[in-house]
């Protein structure tokens, strides 16, 4: 699956009005502690990949990012199982990877059409908002990025708004 | 956990009318399709680990396997989780992994005691007994190791039996 996202900082109290407004309707809230994985012999950081555990609720789920698809968004091939999270950080440490990082965040969810949008809080960063739409095929890959920045613009949000960082490298930055 | 395991050759029509008459309890049959990786750094085969995603009956199960802990049996850590078998195993691809070979097998699980018995019929290689305690300490190791042989002895089989080579290493040798 190809994951086409964009994501921005917004103050979620500026936000929230205009979504309700469209008709957004709302699917959840989760509190995600993600731990993100260095492999021994290749470096994501450089690959622009990302090998992550995430924790919400009792439940775990391992996922794969690959390197970034363009220049203006955080579209990347996806892959993802459930797993149990403390044994498969275990298996990751046995097979020699490290623990890279920690992003925890409070995740509003909210559905507008096709368009999956989070207000992310994430700890020590702040307040974004991340748009998203999952394609099969990349043929598809315009036309939702697209529209992903149409539905942006009714935030008065633009391109020149996206953030191609990663959570994990804003706050690795932060630490340095 | 630690699985304290003996394997060895066996004609399960022999082992059977034994594991009858001490009373031995079956719990299933499952057909077991296994897919092991190679890692892109580390020489698994050297290193004596294994990764593994089981398939079986619909589900799947990752395991990673260290290194064997002693010199007459199979006794190694193992850690395991559910997982979702296609997606686990495009996760290890997109790492670099490859697959490293494949088992199939049918496997009839029976319970003696704390004991569980497993007569395993493998695609290509033939009828094998494996006998099995899980432990959650390694000082249980010897009297555990002590406990399977002295049960193999009733289908009179002893320590000269045991194969410590994994069905993949058997397949493997076949092929080449």
């Amino acid at each position: 699956m190809i994951e086409v996202e964009v994501k921005v900082r917004a103050d979620h109290s500026k936000i929230r009005p205009v979504l309700m407004e469209m008709g957004a309707s709302k699917i959840g809230v989760e509190e995600q502690s993600d731990v993100y994985f260095a492999a021994p012999y290749r470096d994501f950081a450089k690959t622009d990949e990302a090998l992550r555990i995430r924790s919400l609720g009792g439940q775990a789920v391992l996922t794969y990012k690959g390197p970034k698809l363009d220049k203006v968004s955080k579209t990347r091939v996806e892959i993802e199982t459930p797993v149990d999270g403390a044994a498969a950080a275990k298996i990751f440490h046995s097979l020699g990877f490290l623990e890279a990082g920690a992003v925890r965040k409070k995740r509003e969810i909210f559905r507008a059409g096709e368009i999956t949008v989070c207000l992310d809080k994430v700890e020590g960063l702040g307040e974004f908002l991340e748009v998203e739409i999952d394609v099969e095929y990349e043929k598809s890959l315009d036309s939702s990025r697209a529209q992903l920045f149409k539905f942006l613009s009714h935030f008065g949000l633009s391109e020149k708004d996206s953030i191609r960082t990663s959570y994990l490298e804003m706050v690795l930055e932060k630490r340095n």
